[in-house]
């Protein structure tokens, strides 16, 4: 889905999303983003020739991270409850993970419903848009598969997809990592997010004790 | 809690609003403010010194739009699921009315959280922040009485009260309006986000029914 990255490459990406997500994508330069690599300027315009195309590969990746995690659970043939469930929770931990990411899409979203883009930047943010699509699909599909079960209730597909999707992107609006934070706390948050996604569908919440 | 404010005070903010929300508050200027008045700057400076006095008025009434609906109905004296119920609509209902306030406020939160505000900024965003916690606190309540009703799940009543807050807020983020949309539209979107608000908290979805 998108190109292998070396591992230079997504030091350097990791490095461009913690900058763009403190700064903000206008006021990040080139330079901020080699310091905090403790790195050259020359070191990032080997990979990346410029800060747009950074940007762009921030967006990039912060979809194909939740889609990589995301997508061989939505191909098993699993029923819909425990899918959505094992869906729900590689969603979150993602999002933890690689919280500056998703809060760097998160925010420009905003500037392409606004019109505020450039026609350059447009394109690039339409090629993710199609990406993000994709990956809702991915939800889409085991809602209907779990309507049709009538193990999730009957209500709009389409308003249900959203907001299971802003459920689990919740943690980019209100969480704050912590240093001692331990990959444990990390399984506890996903595990009540996913807890109210799955209720937030579910015709009977005695499912989910059974997964 | 706000001062009252005039029919012409409202209006200047509401067509602040929208400017902020379509440009960018960085961008947007008094001139473009006064151009979708169809007015005089003279007259937005009569009643706001500054763009920075007329988003901070922004950001303060968009709390307030919400407060002054469902803060009698969190006073009110009824069983929890009734009242979250009640809260929840009256809560979308707001956000879809008065869209271009919340888009703009839950965009600069960002800019907080960021650090990227400047001092001034900082404290006026602070006192916003310190508002929108008065008006969670009114959820976070309602959650904990449901609880001890045992009509409410027991789980994590923080990530539960932050993730409800996210479901409600959602529209914000997927809601575009259209020209033809009906007031009966509107009341089917609340009740769709707010069924799926008291499902992810419900104990039993056969409360819902009885609403």
């Amino acid at each position: 889905m998108i190109e292998d990255l070396s591992c230079s490459q997504q030091e350097i990406l990791d490095a461009a999303a913690e900058c763009f997500m403190q700064m903000g994508p206008d006021v990040a330069s080139i330079d901020d983003i080699a310091r905090l690599l403790g790195s050259t300027k020359g070191r990032v315009y080997h990979h990346f020739r410029s800060k747009g195309e950074l940007l762009y590969a921030v967006r990039l990746r912060s979809v194909s991270l939740l889609m990589e995690k995301v997508r061989p659970i939505a191909m098993e043939d699993k029923p819909p409850v425990e899918k959505l469930r094992a869906m729900s929770i590689a969603h979150v931990l993602r999002i933890l993970k690689f919280l500056s990411y998703h809060r760097v899409v998160s925010e420009d979203t905003r500037m392409f419903f606004r019109g505020s883009a450039k026609p350059q930047e447009m394109e690039m943010i339409e090629k993710v848009i199609e990406m993000r699509r994709a990956y809702e699909n991915l939800y889409r599909t085991v809602l209907q598969e779990g309507i049709e079960a009538g193990v999730f209730a009957r209500q709009s597909v389409s308003i249900t997809l959203h907001s299971i999707i802003i459920l689990m992107n919740g943690p980019c609006f209100w969480y704050s990592p912590r240093a001692e934070q331990s990959s444990k706390d990390l399984a506890e948050i996903a595990q009540s997010v996913s807890n109210l996604v799955l209720r937030a569908v579910l015709t009977d919440p005695a499912l989910l004790q059974e997964v």
